[in-house]
């Protein structure tokens, strides 16, 4: 096996695919292993740990096929000090010791046995459609923040996708923030009039995110489930992951539909000084900022006995009644910074029911946060 | 107390008294605070862990002098935080609470008694000199790597500054590696014609040089010590300093002056590859890195039993005999990083002996590292 590739072409694709590089494990080394498979004019890349497999496919010239497996970890760190643009690669079959040229740079690596890697398969599945890169990144962007980090509930640590026809959304939740983004996507999916529903992986979502962000390109992204797992196309990679198992509880009823007090503000201005103030009750258990709403004001304010008292007011109009109320400012931040636009708006019926924070012109994004009682 | 200055110039000031704002404890509150005092025109910021006190000073409009002692922490953060380019600061008296206003903003933070805040005196001393900058820097800069950073031999933490009348040295050493830089200044201090000695912690020399280096400004350091502790006064800046207690050994007979094997290499190509073949080797305990001095070449490899083996070859012109030696990889990088020039000189005369890195054509500095037994 001898081939070569540019070290460009071959460093963007060890990142893409390092993501399911497992950490050195001595009973499963092989998922710490990339696979490289050299056949025709590309190369493709596998890597491999059960709860997912990326595979990404670049051009090169290859003076004799072949396949090897060699740990992910140093062939990523070998690759980013190459002196050269173009690597030249080679197996020594014998051996197994692997050879990587660049300028005076010469390096040799052992190679496992690559008949024994599992490489990534291409799901079949009853569920395929294709939704373009400016509609999934949006869906994933603004709600992602909402997901669990605590294995307490599995379920929560993925987003809800659905599916119907043309109309998907994405939902998340971690009981304390819910976010909700709809969509419709241009050739509707063969559903049987029903919707279909599966809980991705946050970080799955996060990683084909990432990856389809890159360079700006647009592209549509294959997608194919047989609701155990799911595979991602697009460009020159393909992702497949498993799903979570488990049923997303129904969330429409959390949805606040009618309120006393609303208003619609410049995000940033709330966005910054909600920042600012937060600073003063970071380091509380609950980070409580109080949003208070008064005729023609916003007054935004923390505070802790220990170090002091932060307030703002922000000039805004006011719609319906005064209220206060406090949030820990985490969510609040989430949410603020899930709102795309320059506007965002406020809605609220009660200091100890959710508000519901959205963009000014646009419904497809709902952000709902759970207001703390404050002691004040 | 009240008193106006601009958010830079603040936020510049408390990045440099920062290095001496001890982390919050209960029983010792007062070393996590900064003091500040508004007078005349101008407002001094104090803070002070007994190990390392600062003082910055900076243009303030006082409208009512005074001091205050208030969290380091918070209060660099809100500043930081702050939306306006200046910054509006009182104190109540009665309540002793701290106001910052910035446009929207309005913080009031808890403060402390100021009077029980150990404000950081100048030093008085014998030794009392002026160093420029511009050789101020590069003693440390050159030097600094060849510190150790184990508490095991508590003076080689420290870099051991000698001065006798005009000529200045720094030298410092773990034992693996040592590092001597000598210079001259300006005006020679009265050392009354002997050798005087200090060693001085590795931050305080690390934070002085940092801070005298900002915005390539030319200044004087005016250095005043009692043998206990250190004083560094330059620009706007005062940094107080304990002194290391114990006597740094004498290095002189450490230094290599016979050699069978030397070369001049561009350090460039000597230290990528360095630090490229010593990628397989950095699991390891002793990370290390062969050079093989051939005639005509210099072979740097480094191999692992487990990942594999990497060479480079640099073309060079060889002057003596051919040798072969091995070192941590650490220690060559932090010699050759110290070396200012575009070429660097290696002498060696055995694989058990140390080897001397030195500038082309600069005897100030000479960086000595210590071989390890290879085990091929």
């Amino acid at each position: 096996m001898k081939f070569t590739c540019t070290k460009k072409d071959l460093l963007e694709a060890l990142g893409v695919v390092s993501k399911a590089v497992a950490p050195v494990q001595a009973d499963q080394m092989m998922l710490s292993m990339v696979y490289l498979y050299a056949h025709d004019t590309a190369l493709e890349i596998h890597a491999n740990n059960f709860e997912l497999g990326i595979i990404d496919y670049i051009p090169a010239t290859v003076d004799s096929p072949g396949k090897i497996a060699l740990s992910g970890k140093y062939f990523q760190e070998v690759v980013r000090k190459l002196p050269d643009d173009i690597a030249r690669i080679s197996l020594d079959s014998e051996s197994h010791l692997v050879t990587i040229k660049s300028g005076a740079a010469n390096f040799t690596l052992l190679s496992s046995d690559a008949e024994k890697f599992p490489v990534v398969e291409k799901l079949e599945g009853e569920l395929d459609f294709e939704i373009h890169n400016e509609i999934f990144i949006p869906l994933v962007r603004q709600t992602i923040s909402a997901c669990s980090t605590s294995d307490s509930r599995p379920v929560f640590t993925g987003g809800n996708f659905k599916i119907n026809g043309r109309n998907v959304s994405l939902s998340a939740t971690d009981t304390h923030q819910l976010a909700i983004k709809t969509a419709e996507i241009k050739d509707p999916a063969d559903t049987q009039g029903e919707e279909k529903s599966i809980v991705i992986p946050a970080k799955t979502l996060l990683g084909v995110m990432k990856d389809c962000s890159v360079n700006g390109s647009l592209a549509d992204i294959h997608i194919v489930s047989d609701y155990k797992q799911i595979g991602f196309e697009f460009d020159n990679i393909y992702v497949r992951s498993r799903l979570i198992e488990g049923k997303f509880p129904p969330l429409d009823n959390v949805i606040p539909r009618e309120f006393t007090t609303e208003i619609s503000v410049r995000k940033d201005y709330i966005m910054n000084a909600a920042d600012r103030v937060a600073l003063i009750s970071r380091s509380d258990e609950l980070r409580i900022v109080t949003l208070d709403f008064q005729p023609g004001e916003l007054h935004i304010s923390s505070n802790s006995k220990d170090i002091g008292f932060a307030e703002e007011v922000i000039p805004m109009k006011l719609e319906g009644n005064e209220l206060k109320i406090a949030f820990d400012s985490r969510f609040l931040l989430n949410a603020l910074k899930s709102v795309t636009g320059e506007f965002c708006r406020l809605s609220l019926s009660d200091p100890l029911k959710p508000m519901l924070v959205r963009e000014k012109d646009d419904e497809s994004l709902q952000y709902i946060i759970t207001p703390v009682r404050n002691a004040e």
